[in-house]
């Protein structure tokens, strides 16, 4: 078949700082998902476009074009309103578990299609799997069916969903051109929007243990994001939110799904709750459902009850207990004194390295693994006091923790609160 | 075997503006020689080197690492001095064919290691291949002794001289990547300079039918090889020289040759002479012979005797007619007056269209294709005087190469002349 363009006009194009045709964006990515534009043609573009970025209307057709590369979900048979949340990933963030019940127990519908974890944040569905007999995958049909039933399905992608971005995603992957604001965007962004929610709320993450160091950026990405969800008819609001903390007490799989029980049964750490709820209200907001208090689902047991169902239409046992790591570590407090800093990102890495995430993909994880924080910044510690207890399965791992650790935390010295919810972009 | 660096660091490093060390640059040009760093990553790299530029010590070390990817000829069995030419490509451009036997008729040796064309700029080897019975392929072992008795080779390069450019040239071709003034310069050097010459003249092209169609990039790519051959121990000039309108009056492969020759019997169009003799003394000097007159070796003789020797050495027969095309088109003057313009990149591109050169790699060229100059830029014409030849062996090439002619020339207005030799950077 003859193509219309070539790929080197198309690279050219952006490399000497020039706009692409709507033909040009189509053609691209259409070409280099069914393999006529080779990877090393799409690696000198994604360069490109990370050194000379994309205009507002390119971006939008972009995202368009990598919609357009798969399928985009029929949900018109859920019978209530669809709400999403997307998270752009932080440390300890098990959000999406007790959130999505949660709002699915306030009437709306939550068709959640998530990932696995990579490098020092983990992923939902890693989380999830750690409950015994839990399944990533749902059919199509299943979805609907569990959206109408439940209320909330959190499940893994399926091939034919924005195939482009998961082809351009492991491309960008080798070839240095991950951190270019529209190319996350729009990565994100077509495979929310191919899932079929009408409505989304943006967990823009900012600090050490985030993708964005700084709010600049997270800024720019959210509003990003929030013209494209709302370009593509999505009704789209982000929250920037704190993550130079870790989010709650735990880092890991099943310590976080443990941690996110706690949460549904009214307890567990008042950050996670108050994210939790911030971020459902305005899920509720953009379903249409503004008047629903979703703190009273929490304390009267009816988002447990669809967690519970949740995980059982998945084929989980939400009664089983959770698997634990053969080995703890407890690193205890050197000195007494105001616990003032908790860093993000050394807790991140150290339950990483304590087998809770992947560095590869093809790699496992471990399920009991992770980081339990017996303090966080604000609480007073005494020296000697268990500061943090490292979990694994092989003991040989907690060393590369805690180096990890090692000049991660601070006692004594100023504290400086930094807000949770640091603002909101609609 | 466990690799010292990782490509997605070099890559970030060089996007991120930052310079490489001679060890990352070393590894990475290593490791894409032997596949370890796949295409798609030294893709990203090319396409972060193109927007973000290589200090000159990035620069030295990449060409350094090419030429180290490979052998580097070693001509300490050649008795006299050796000195060679590279032209950066241009319409009509022959010089080597007349050059290399009348420099080694000086007393040099000229060790020329050529290429095939692509696109609008013929390939030395394609025009010495329309000789009957001249093989381009020359054993290392042949290249001295032929160097040694007749004085000049031009032949083409090994497998085995700068692979690493080989590879990333190929890549380049394919990815936008062309067009870096700190890329083109290390794969013209790291190909010259491991070719074992002592010394080097360039011909720095610059004109419509030039790959640098601006003075400012011809002056800094000249500027730029002479650094990196004086780096190299190579004593390197260059001459920047016109290429807004072809060089003598042909373009093609067997009508260069037959000009050429005219060239070595005394005769030959001025400009062709011009050139030919500025880069020989350009040569000789670098050769430790600035007091051998080449104009003398073109008169008496000589220069022709090496040309038949050089051709016969390499299973040529100087004496055979050569091949024409079967096919003719006359171009006429539409109106009379003079002619101020015939432009270097329209008659390459028709020559090309003609057969005379190839789209792709894997083309063959058509040895008697071109096109016959019956007037240059400066002469008078009268209307429906022949103008242009064109020499193809399929009459249905002609309507694309007349497209390629077509507002290729002026008749009439203000001549501007250029001076041939527009500067010399040493």
């Amino acid at each position: 078949m003859a193509e219309p363009f070539g790929a080197v006009e198309v690279i050219r194009t952006k490399r000497d700082g020039g706009a692409l045709s709507d033909a040009q964006i189509d053609w691209v990515i259409s070409a280099y998902t069914r393999g006529a534009v080779a990877d090393e043609q799409m690696a000198a573009l994604a360069m490109a476009v990370l050194l000379r970025g994309l205009t507002p209307a390119e971006l939008t057709r972009w995202t368009a074009a990598m919609i357009e590369s798969g399928e985009r979900l029929d949900l018109s048979g859920v019978s209530r309103p669809t709400t999403d949340k997307h998270s752009t990933g932080g440390v300890g963030d098990k959000i999406t578990l007790p959130l999505a019940p949660l709002v699915a127990a306030c009437g709306a519908a939550v068709p959640q299609l998530s990932g696995r974890g990579l490098g020092h944040t983990g992923g939902t569905l890693d989380k999830l799997e750690s409950i015994p007999g839990w399944r990533a995958a749902v059919s199509n049909e299943d979805f609907v069916r569990q959206l109408n039933e439940v209320g909330a399905v959190v499940c893994a992608a399926g091939d034919q969903l924005a195939p482009a971005d998961r082809k351009l995603y492991a491309l960008r992957d080798v070839t240095g051109t991950v951190e270019s604001i529209p190319l996350i965007a729009s990565s994100i962004m077509s495979k929310k929007i191919a899932e079929g929610s009408a409505s989304l709320v943006l967990d823009v993450k900012v600090g050490t243990g985030a993708f964005m160091k700084d709010l600049a950026s997270a800024r720019e990405l959210a509003a990003t994001m929030v013209s494209l969800g709302t370009a593509h008819g999505v009704r789209t609001v982000a929250l920037l939110t704190d993550m130079s903390t870790p989010l709650g007490r735990t880092a890991g799989n099943a310590l976080e799904v443990a941690e996110s029980v706690e949460v549904l049964a009214g307890g567990g750490p008042a950050d996670v709750v108050a994210l939790t709820l911030a971020l459902a209200r305005e899920m509720l907001a953009g379903a249409g459902l503004p008047d629903v208090d979703p703190a009273e689902a929490l304390r009267d047991g009816r988002a447990m009850d669809v967690w519970r169902a949740m995980i059982a239409a998945q084929g989980g046992d939400p009664a089983a207990p959770l698997p634990t790591a053969r080995e703890r570590h407890v690193v205890a407090a050197p000195v007494s004194g105001l616990l003032t800093r908790l860093d993000a990102l050394a807790v991140g890495v150290a339950a990483w390295r304590l087998g809770a995430g992947r560095a590869r993909k093809e790699d496992a994880v471990a399920a009991g693994a992770g980081v339990v924080m017996l303090a966080k910044p604000g609480d007073e510690v005494r020296e000697g006091q268990p500061l943090l207890e490292l979990h694994a399965d092989d003991p040989a791992l907690f060393g590369r923790a805690l180096e990890a650790l090692d000049g991660g935390y601070d006692i004594g010295g100023e504290l400086t609160p930094t807000p949770l919810v640091i603002d909101r972009i609609s």
